[in-house]
């Protein structure tokens, strides 16, 4: 079984990729990241998470804003709490004495080309890790992300949330020479909880209900500000390709991070096109794939499996 | 019947324009640019192929570089003469002794509210006639482009040929304030001449003969290059909302263009989105539609249409 | 005697500085731009102080914008009509009926290396002359310009107004190969009228009592805005390589602009390093010399040159 | 008397800065980072250094590149070694198993308010730090830097190596809010040793003849380079202000540091204007004034107070 550590900032579709992960893989770790909301709220948002999934899993607190620019939280789709939709209990246990930056490392060290590092926020803490530990580009497995898109994005025109939080970063983490796995909005934002499904978890268990009050939030905010129907997951497309491979059909290609403070700024550059020359007089060549980036989704069924894992849920002990 | 103005590189698509433009619209004039091919040489073939179609047009030379950065010219795709493939007749008459910036102002002048002007090489002329006479603005009926991408680019990832070609020109047109239609690569690149369509031109009519040898050049460059198995008419595009407008699907969006000098340089950056609310923290507004972008394209209707009209074009007399 | 060409925004400094080519050179015409006003209002005050002169200088009145961003006029520092301070007469002619882009080509056509243009307002009119006849190169003898600076800039930390007000026209000017002299606000703002020197003018002449009141309101604005005790005849220096070149020094050097949209964008970046070495490791190569930049300034006798200009102005013949 | 800790990359300067450092402050330890040469020859440095000197000083190895770029190491002034000219002894300890990054907010953690942190390499460790630990900004008593410049450049027209080689994160240290100085090339360039300093030195002490080594080495390289006739004491500049601060005069003003990827990437935007109205319409505002800019320097008395260090350092219990 992989194992896994989620560098997140929960956030609705956070917290359902932690109980997904941990319904499937080893989850070794959480780590925490501003985004969402601040890196306060996303910490206790773990934290009290994983105390209402019964998960005794160690959770290290990260990087409160990004490397260059100012950011302010964004309570728009998460709410005030980054949420918002039902009480979680209060955490069973603190967050580690350790900084986001150095668990990720000692992890990593420890289950050296075991691990799977799946950052779901802004890419500050992994980026600030690989810069101090050099040797982590060896000791990953893969780096498996939820951000960007290949065609429209969510906070510009071409931009997606995580990556324009903190472009630098996530130019660190593109060029880090770990092998990649990208899910970006393209295929994210079709993997949408619906009403129908938001009903179904209201019938269901404790942890169920639980979901489907944070999804019956998080619904209502996407009608009001995207005006769509259904709730994307979209950070638990970036556990997909440890989970469920077939799922997500991927293509490998080079992937760049645009960093100019013009309209582009935090654009995810996939390079799709076909050069079968390889030196032309007027076109820019091809950099060297660095990246899969997801394509196709078999959105109903991930959508399926990811209800399952939250309806199958063991009632937590802890309610007894 | 509109009067049309194209603004061309010829260039073997563009060459196919003029035809087609000449075919159904009334094509008042012909200015040429630097872009395929150097500007003598685009001027040279423009007059020689209005001579083979027997066309009494008037042809303006235009400028011979970008704005603001330096060109080499692409014998990439088009060849060295910038239209190789067939032998073309001398020119029957000389260029204009007028400037092609100054000719787009006179005729938009003389057909006020009337005229289209079609630009499908770099926008360097155009935006030249914009800032030297700010009443164009008003005096053009649209503006209709072949330039840019809604996804993948061929001259960069994300940039298309006409617009990286000169981004600064094309950030003047599209500000500009004149209705506009862009037919980009997304769509351009489905309206594909094939091998038995130039059968087909090959036992046809003289014009159509002399097609045929362009097309099979040009195909064979583009299946070196790009690998793929068919000649893409791009240029037609730009002229179907006047001539065939339900083969062609347009959007309404804000288009901008990306001058900063990073990976995104001359990406006509639409914003998609579906924004449901007006003002939110950390998502940037969208800018108010300037552009109707084609998303859409009946590809083998297009074709057939461009097909008939080359096809069914009269003998020239002048072969008698 | 040297056939100069101002392209101007008058302003209180262009003003002078048109009297200061009057009285030493061939002063053969003057084409307009925004800047320091909309060119409707530079126009009409270049031609009212030619009727104030009494030179029969043809006007041509050139672009509204600049190339590629939007920019609102200056009022700052000199006034509401671009040359506050006294009342100038109507002008006793009209602007030529030809663009000043098309004046600037045919004035150099006529003036084969013979022509030096003193471009000093932003550079709009210069650049699209030169896209528009690319044999301008050879033709100019000199690009004589008031703009930039190698140290503090007045319109941004590093910026100077007329090459801020439109960058990608310096750009354009600054590559283009023609011999070119620079006078920027290093020296220029050493140049200053001052309260005695108006006192002077005000008992001059019916033309110096015009001027006095000019600098009068120019040297009040300066001093509230940049809390300076002279009033900088900037213009004027752009001609002191063909009026009186002991003056200012200049040094050669690669001069180029920066267009990026960050903090420095309309930067004159000026390389006055001494590399010895060619071709070194982690240093940039010095580009080729493309400027004379001015460094050093005889401010005093340079203000005493211009103040003799205005002082000796013979009276006009139209005050009789 | 102050604590101190040095950031630096030696280096010949940084080795200077080092022992004027320790002959004045209380040295509590220093961090080392990628910049003349890689990580792993400026820690051998700074450990043979340490142990030339005598001095029981901890050593903390640093990042080995900087944040968003790639980095090729400067051999051109420093040498093969990054402090060619002497043979330095072999360390008489190792560096501590510690990184940098956490060194820094170690020891402003034990000293609080109290320490002066000096980086006079490439500002990667300091940056990592301040975004670790966000209470840095408050622990810090200050920052004093070698870096930037504000007139001419050395590793570009306007850009110095220390920023240059990392402007992301000398962005991120300008932006911190702590009491700031920075000493930049127009100053620094002036702390020449020369020919006669560097024969003083080889007729001195033991410690003394190393560094003569040192200096010949690197002033024939500077010499060869940039054809200057004295070898300049850049780093050492950055301790004056809390050694000898009559030595060197500062101004209190905004300072950025310009992260496009254009001509003037990595510059220190320093804002000298005199603006005296607050808000004007072409005008850009002031930012707020975040670092004292080193403007003037006497320069000879701090070369004869720099040898005076060197020249008076006890001879090293070890050499018995």
């Amino acid at each position: 079984m992989h194992k896994v550590l989620i560098d997140c900032d929960p956030g609705h579709d956070d917290a359902t990729a932690i109980l997904y992960a941990a319904r499937h893989l080893d989850l070794v770790g959480v780590t925490t990241v501003y985004g969402n909301q601040s890196v306060d709220k996303t910490t206790a948002n773990a934290l009290s998470l994983l105390t209402l999934l019964g998960l005794d899993v160690p959770v290290a607190r990260g990087c409160d804003r990004p490397l260059n620019h100012s950011f302010s939280h964004g309570g728009d789709v998460h709410g005030k709490t980054g949420i918002d939709g039902a009480d979680l209990p209060a955490p069973s246990r603190a967050a580690l004495d350790m900084h986001a930056v150095d668990f990720i490392i000692e992890t990593a060290s420890r289950y050296r080309e075991e691990l799977v590092l799946c950052p779901i926020g802004p890419f500050t803490n992994v980026a600030m890790a690989l810069r101090k530990e050099p040797r982590l580009t060896k000791w990953l497995r893969a780096i498996s992300v939820m951000g960007g898109t290949t065609q429209v994005g969510n906070t510009t025109p071409v931009a997606e949330f995580n990556i324009w939080s903190d472009p630098e970063a996530a130019d660190i983490v593109y060029r880090a020479g770990v092998p990649m796995w990208m899910a970006g909005l393209n295929v994210t934002r079709q993997v949408g909880i619906t009403e129908d499904d938001i009903k179904r978890l209201q019938a269901g268990g404790s942890v169920a209900r639980v979901f489907g009050g944070l999804f019956s939030f998080f619904l209502a905010r996407l009608r009001e500000i995207h005006g769509i129907n259904s709730a994307s997951m979209h950070d638990s497309c970036a556990l997909v390709p440890f989970i469920a491979p077939d799922l997500i059909t991927y293509r490998e290609c080079p992937v760049e991070i645009e960093l100019s403070n013009g309209l582009t700024r935090g654009m995810t550059v996939c390079d799709f096109r076909n050069l079968t020359a390889a030196k032309l007089e007027n076109i820019r060549s091809r950099a060297a794939p660095n990246c899969h980036v997801a394509v196709g989704v078999k959105a109903r069924p991930l959508v399926e499996h990811i209800m399952e894992a939250i309806l199958d849920w063991p009632e937590p002990k802890s309610a007894t």
